[in-house]
């Protein structure tokens, strides 16, 4: 008893002792009926006050742990447990369709990951160096102090109030007509889609989208049913022509496009695209999820309205917008803008996920955004990250022999190799020299893009950058070698 | 212009007439190449500092949305929006049976709402006023001083380490074998159940519960697809004999039951009983989901181990745990406690449908935990509960005829009027005079329990708690005398 007791720094000694002495009982590691050390001999043995003591033993007893026979001690209580025929499940044999597809789909348990002191390019993470902590904390204090009990209470399912405003102000400010419509608060750009895909009935399970594109929209997709089309890329977004050929020959009951810093590819669509693109789908009655991705992350050129803002009043463009790429992903904050009735089917919808997105995240951002610090933050990150794409543009020029090279802004660059040259080969033989970088192939719905890799540079220093894509490039040219490239 | 820009104190005024200029433009309320006034006239305007409206202007150039000719002056761009042919979809036509199953089972839609000003005995949320808002403050900052970064950017799926470590000893205390098992982070309870009955193929889609039961577990299973059969309560839980009985007469894939402070009927499943069930769900090898709904607001009584802790070295019990209607329910946190393997998979579903859960809640909990909060809340609100609890008992014995009254702990009691006395009536009595609850049959999985209420005391106050239930009772005996009882 108390061998293996280790005092953590700055936790109320009570707390430990009785923690300790809880889990020594219903461990069984304490007979029933054993007697415990006097109060008195416990204080010498751990040089513990006997007053603190006395408090834990108090409150043990009280609760049920413990009992007290006057004048012979203290003994340790029947905790109630028998024993009953305990059995195994073997519960590998009972998962659902979901969750095996969920696991074969876990980049994160699929792909190579990237280790502690490695020269990490498969995220595209902010850099949290760039954190401005100090604003995040005022941010927490001023709204804590006008309605702390609220936050902390139960909100609402559709989300906190001031911050369902804000962001309707802030789609305005990117020419998207609210009139009608509605937002919904969700967890972070995932929840959003997850919940569209499973509340939605249409006409064909059958989702066009770009090819390559963001694996987690792929992923859902097929969790939730969906077949997938992929349209081939173009400098300045999706092609239009094929688009325009699938369109004819399938029947599709939803696109899914991302027009700005599109991941992985990094590509801008032109606004002439936009426009050609909803006129398309206007003609076939196509309903549009737009991820809105990254569209913060402009580092030249002029404001590009979404496609949700072409949409004019019209109610066929689900919006979903997140500021994850940017700004705290810790904090899981992603928004639905949409058609009003729809917004109203959501709410419940995610009402039955999980009652509503913390109050404390929504209220914290929220703040952090009326107190004028988001505008500044993001002058500041984007001059980090424009500075570091246009160092990764140049290494890549350099260093990696490749077809093409894509991204104008956002946090990474897609890459194609010469033909027959294997991005999965290059990352096994980087990853032994400590470089990761996430094969393109993951992003593809129809098995190719082989021969493509995307370069994250949100977390890696100047000095690594150039090493790393140094590292890559001299691992692409040995296997051009042997291939007689 | 700027006859309606209102300035909100505390704001930047930069970032204030950014916005309301980005929406003046964005909106079309200036056409594109209309003049703007100079930043002097402007600064007169408005009384606001010249050097302000400069910054403003250069931001709004470099964004695209002005531009600006040498000595002529300043006006608007076009953004970038080209008139599309808009289209309405009717989303109403187009939502899925889940969506439409939650919209309909969705209480918050479906019932009567207590308004401001009420006496409001349907929720069963904590009262705010208990809420130690210094000790949330001084977590926040104590464990944002340790690692602020990391909790801003992207956690892991699973949860947040420190949390998952402390709520693995946790489980602990309460005498559940943690060998072998496991800890997945949730949204709460909510997302906690959905996510193991979307992961789970089980031989049948078919769920023995208690009857009543949780209104949220009797949603989220009818949406999965599960048929739901709810065994009858007795004073000291499940009805054996009719569960025996279910047992072998049907087929089940899952039991879901809540044996502390259940809810609605607030009764506590006895010792035997536990042993009982165990041994019957194991006969029938049925795996068991057990919420520990409210099992920390003991008021009297000792300790009483979850039904996870009598299943020994078993993985056949899932373990829900929350603390939601004790501590903070707008910090979102759940967690299972389950089977190795199990939560693997389960860590997987997570992650495809909000990556994870938000890493400030998680922190913001553990560091109140460490600091030894959590003890001295959970004794000043159980004292404080425990006192609302005597008084809406007695005040029910005084007040309101009933057949049964039940519920020895937890923030609600449960009632059975006579035969023939249908709560909804009383509830539209009761609403007119100010009063609200909770009509019991949206708690039965068999269209059941028109006779009975629960009434939630967390959030009324003595005064409006004795008013109230004298309110229900007359409007019991109104009715009662109607039918001549």
């Amino acid at each position: 008893m108390f061998t293996d007791f280790k005092i953590t720094e700055g936790r109320p000694l009570t707390v430990q002792v009785k923690e300790y002495l809880k889990q020594w009982i219903t461990k069984g590691k304490g007979r029933v009926d054993q007697k415990l050390p006097s109060t008195r001999e416990l204080s010498t043995m751990l040089n513990i006050s006997r007053n603190t003591l006395v408090a834990v033993y108090t409150e043990l007893e009280e609760e049920g742990y413990i009992y007290t026979v006057r004048s012979k001690g203290t003994f340790v209580s029947k905790v109630g447990i028998a024993s009953v025929p305990s059995w195994h499940v073997d519960w590998q044999q009972h998962l659902s369709p979901v969750a095996q597809a969920a696991t074969d789909l876990d980049l994160m348990k699929r792909d190579l990951r990237g280790e502690k002191g490695m020269i990490n390019f498969a995220s595209i993470a902010p850099d949290e160096k760039l954190f401005d902590l100090a604003n995040v904390k005022r941010a927490f204090l001023d709204r804590m102090a006008i309605e702390g009990e609220i936050l902390l209470n139960y909100g609402y399912a559709k989300g906190y109030k001031p911050l369902i405003e804000y962001l309707t102000g802030y789609m305005e400010t990117k020419g998207v007509d609210m009139d009608g419509k509605d937002i919904l608060i969700t967890n972070g750009f995932t929840e959003a889609y997850d919940i569209i895909l499973s509340s939605l009935n249409v006409n064909e399970k059958h989702i066009l989208c770009e090819n390559p594109t963001h694996h987690t929209a792929i992923k859902i997709s097929r969790l939730q049913g969906y077949d997938i089309t992929g349209i081939g890329m173009e400098q300045d977004g999706i092609d239009i022509g094929e688009m325009e050929r699938a369109l004819t020959e399938n029947s599709f009951g939803l696109a899914f496009l991302t027009p700005s810093y599109h991941n992985p590819t990094g590509i801008v669509m032109s606004a002439e695209k936009r426009v050609e693109v909803l006129r398309l789908l206007a003609k076939h009655h196509i309903p549009l999820i737009e991820d809105g991705f990254n569209e913060e992350l402009r580092y030249s050129g002029s404001h590009m309205a979404p496609l949700a803002a072409f949409g004019g009043d019209g109610n066929s463009v689900i919006y979903l917008g997140s500021f994850s790429k940017i700004l705290f992903p810790g904090i899981r904050i992603g928004w639905i803008a949409a058609d009003r009735e729809l917004i109203d089917a959501l709410v419940s919808v995610k009402r039955a996920r999980n009652i509503h997105t913390s109050t404390l995240d929504q209220a914290v951002l929220y703040q952090y955004f009326h107190n004028g610090n988001f505008e500044k933050y993001l002058k500041r990150a984007k001059s980090e990250y424009k500075h570091k794409h246009e160092l990764t543009v140049e290494c890549c020029r350099k260093y990696i022999p490749h077809k093409r090279l894509t991204g104008t802004g956002g946090l990474h660059l897609f890459l194609e190799l010469q033909d027959g040259i294997r991005s999965r080969d290059i990352l096994r033989d980087c990853y032994e020299q400590g470089v990761v970088f996430t094969a393109g192939d993951v992003f593809y719905t129809d098995g190719q893009g082989e021969g493509t890799l995307r370069i994250g540079f949100s977390r890696v220093s100047d000095e690594e950058l150039v090493h790393g894509i140094q590292v890559i490039g001299k691992a692409v040219q040995r296997r051009m070698e042997e291939n007689g490239c």
